[in-house]
């Protein structure tokens, strides 16, 4: 099977443009089939800001309001999509954004109100590959936002980890898929305050102790929950790592 | 050659949901390949009001600031496109939103200064379908939005009417391309106040004949000329007319 490599990146990299602009250059180096996953950072917050709208985050998820739908959907499914296809588009790779809801690749279904109630945001249904593997295979390379649709006309706003998981784990029935979760840090790390203490390799046994003592803790927590679930179901390669060592693959491995 | 339905919608018909959703009820009744191409009405207009952004026109095409192409990018390429493809998809229509900058379909170049500074506008230099015509003979229906790039990263706005002459244009080689571009009248009207005064047939030397005598004005000129240039360029039958009569196929009929 030929190699596939699943960039997931959010944050600083795609709020900042000059972040951006590196992180484009590290990922037009990558050989072989590619797509990128990306989030919106702080950008949907200071949008909704502007605009009056209010934000509130449960866990490190964003609740997301018929009004909040409507900017996450311009902010990641328009600006920042299209900053990053243009950009990769004049570092001639043949960028394709898109949506979950654009062939219908991710169909997702309205969260269920229990003790929360998360808004618009979608959960997970069906991951549909069959013309992304088409465009794939002509060296198009998919920029997937994460919002996603229920099939029945509704935008669902979806977790960019979650989507690229699932995306990871659909494909690696067709190819043998490296999967990087991109964000500040160069991996998981056993003391946040200091950078290089980066753990290297990561069990589940271990995660699950880590968890109880504290040391990996919020929004680190889905993301490794993401990370185990890729490799679990096939994906090759799941680290943990930031936008410069993409090329060097160094970080948290998922084993 | 197969037959290929190109539809060109703005203005009311995607401000307004329930417009949008019988606009979407009549393309999804189109046999054979389609494609859609659309505007933002005003939607761009009023956000951009929201967030302070000051919107200029001059012979009805905007004025794009850098804060305007921002606008324009989430409201044509996020908001609008993204809820046309939910939309399609509630309907079996295999949609996958784009612009122009997506798989490098439409490339322009920043309009030159002459008189007037358009600011972040594109004239067309290079139509590219190669991959768009795969996925259209898989079909999948594209939705495409008037933002477009220049190759070297920059995003820019490109009149709708324009990037739908010119996508025809370059599928005419390949299809048997019908062109429809839709807004609120059922066709070029003789009397402006009078709806039923539809002429039924027009051609050039009667265009420039109705321009002189100023039954034919403003935005409606940009329009008819895409519309001809659309028409000598091999398109099989251009026709502007209204959403509702996509589906009989009458208004004013392009010779």
């Amino acid at each position: 099977m030929d190699r596939l490599t699943i960039i997931k990146v959010g944050g600083k990299v795609v709020e900042d443009q000059q972040a951006l602009e590196l992180m484009l250059d590290q990922f037009k180096r990558i050989s072989g089939y590619k797509l990128l996953v990306h989030g919106g950072g702080t950008l949907a917050t200071s949008l909704a800001n502007q605009l009056g709208v209010e934000t509130t985050m449960v866990e490190g998820r964003r609740i997301t309001s018929s009004a909040m739908l409507d900017v996450v959907t311009m902010v990641y499914g328009g600006l920042v999509n299209k900053r990053i296809v243009a950009g990769l588009q004049a570092r001639n790779c043949n960028a394709l954004g898109m949506t979950g809801a654009d062939m219908s690749l991710v169909r997702t279904r309205k969260r269920p109100v229990q003790t929360i109630d998360y808004g618009f945001v979608g959960d997970v249904e069906e991951v549909n590959t069959r013309e992304l593997r088409l465009l794939l295979n002509e060296n198009v390379v998919p920029v997937i936002a994460p919002i996603t649709h229920d099939g029945k006309g509704l935008l669902l706003n979806t977790n960019a980890d979650t989507m690229a998981a699932e995306l990871a784990a659909d494909l690696a029935a067709f190819y043998n898929v490296f999967l990087f979760f991109c964000f500040e840090k160069r991996g998981v790390l056993l003391d946040p305050a200091n950078d290089a203490s980066v753990i290297y390799e990561l069990d589940y046994l271990q995660f699950e102790d880590y968890k109880t003592q504290g040391i990996i803790s919020s929004g680190m927590i889905p993301k490794l929950e993401n990370a185990f679930s890729a490799k679990k179901r096939g994906v090759k390669e799941v680290l943990i790592t930031n936008a410069e060592s993409i090329a060097n693959g160094r970080g948290t491995r998922i084993v």
